[in-house]
């Protein structure tokens, strides 16, 4: 595999540092330059060796640049492409880590309607409750799922060249439309998320909160592991995918509304036999039986 | 401290099988008699030498014995009392490991009404989602919280005595009342174990859980961890304390209608607000700021 030349990253944290983190493991890029909004964190990134040089403006990152990769939370997308758009000449390529993919393409369609050949959506499937430049390691993405959704418009070179870049990650590619993966990760992803966050901030504020943690134990833990996540990115994930996201919640309440009949009937049998089959299922998946 | 001479596990799982390593681990115990309703188990148990000997009547099990640990399921405390209650010494103490405490103590007043000065019920803080023998281990109560729930007509000796017990697990002791026990575990406890078995059910339930399965990732595997747990035990729970876990779950289903409210209103600045102060409030728990 050709090495890259110089490859920008947008949004030096977690995701995107381990991204550059990856490929300079691997040998396979020149020159990594980090842009951002926030000065500090290009700092830490350029001393972590994260990224090798610091643009301030997209004038400056983008010329000679070979690759994009935008990793910033899905809600400042619209900005950077807005800012970035001008800039782009037809030889480098784009991608995105974004959580969400329809309102990133729909952003897309907006801001690149003369560059579609040449962007490729992404979306590596590896989150971690830490975030920022420090968090970042290249070994982030090995053996991960990373979905792309190509779009109808890409340069098939194109396509092969940024595929190139994150299998060079070590992740595993899985093609999808923009539709199918926001609802696959409003049911397994998002929606996990908004129930843990709820759950704790619903028991932080009791009066009686601080009994509450003190008892809480391995359990709570785990449940609300992914409520230590990055709370912008959270945000902006749900606000991007709240169709999905509102009909999975839906669907859940549903559920919830059925096993709180049960419990009121004190239905012991209905309720072993949904644990029973709740545990199968999450058994069944650990044993890899549903892997793609 | 003075070792224990003859006791006796009711249930040799991973709680009953955890107490006899405990003690084992430290001289603290002449003989561990296991009873139960699964041979294997027993047989098991013995093998692997978390108990010394096996009963099969409670006639013989309780002959001599200073102390026994109740720790089954608690569907099954009924069942047992009345099946040991005839052959209870007035010298023997009787503690439990049963994750409700009001149920118990109630079967405790009806089966054991002559010997409730004997009578310790208490409930440690360690789940697991593995069970069985197997799974027990020596150190399972290291640092944990140990709940006591003492009846007002118990002996000071007999809850001395039962406290010298699993604080010799390496637990650390903490006195509740058994309604406050019960409300503190469905908000902390089971309330998350129902939601995660929810979750996992409704995902496994879908025509496409194959695909939903083969996309979730270490965010929703943590979060649903507690959804591998027993789900006899968990019935049992569910079903006992199901008045305290109502009242957690509609408190909970609140939450979650003024979360879909903001989520439909795409309120972004109120999402992130909530999220941020749920991350806030599960980092200061984990630093331990509300340590009992």
């Amino acid at each position: 595999m050709k090495p890259f030349g110089r490859v920008v990253v947008c949004g030096v944290g977690l995701i995107g540092g381990s991204f550059a983190l990856a490929l300079k493991a691997k040998g396979l890029v020149r020159e990594v330059v980090g842009i951002g909004r926030t000065r500090a964190s290009l700092e830490r990134a350029r001393e972590l060796g994260v990224i090798d040089t610091i643009a301030t403006e997209w004038p400056e990152a983008l010329d000679g640049a070979e690759l994009v990769l935008l990793a910033m939370p899905v809600g400042q997308m619209e900005a950077v492409m807005t800012a970035m758009a001008p800039h782009l000449g037809p030889d480098t390529l784009v991608t995105d880590a974004g959580s969400t993919k329809r309102d990133v393409i729909e952003a897309v369609y907006t801001h690149f309607k003369t560059h579609l050949e040449q962007i490729v959506p992404a979306h590596p499937i590896a989150g971690a409750e830490k975030s920022g430049p420090d968090a970042a390691r290249a070994d982030l993405y090995a053996g991960r799922k990373i979905v792309l959704t190509p779009l109808s418009e890409n340069r098939p070179e194109a396509i092969a060249r940024v595929r190139e870049a994150w299998a060079a990650t070590g992740g595993h590619l899985h093609d999808m439309t923009p539709q199918e993966h926001d609802r696959v990760f409003a049911a397994v992803s998002h929606l996990p998320h908004l129930l843990a966050f709820a759950l704790v901030h619903e028991v932080s504020g009791r009066a009686n909160a601080e009994q509450l943690f003190g008892f809480a134990a391995g359990g709570f833990r785990d449940f609300t592991r992914i409520a230590s996540s990055h709370p912008e990115m959270w945000r902006d994930i749900c606000v991007a995918n709240r169709h999905a996201l509102l009909a999975e919640l839906d669907t859940y309440l549903t559920e919830l509304a059925w096993i709180r009949a049960l419990l009121s009937q004190a239905d012991g049998d209905s309720l072993q036999k949904l644990f029973g089959e709740a545990r199968d299922a999450r058994e069944a998946w650990l044993a890899g039986k549903f892997d793609a």
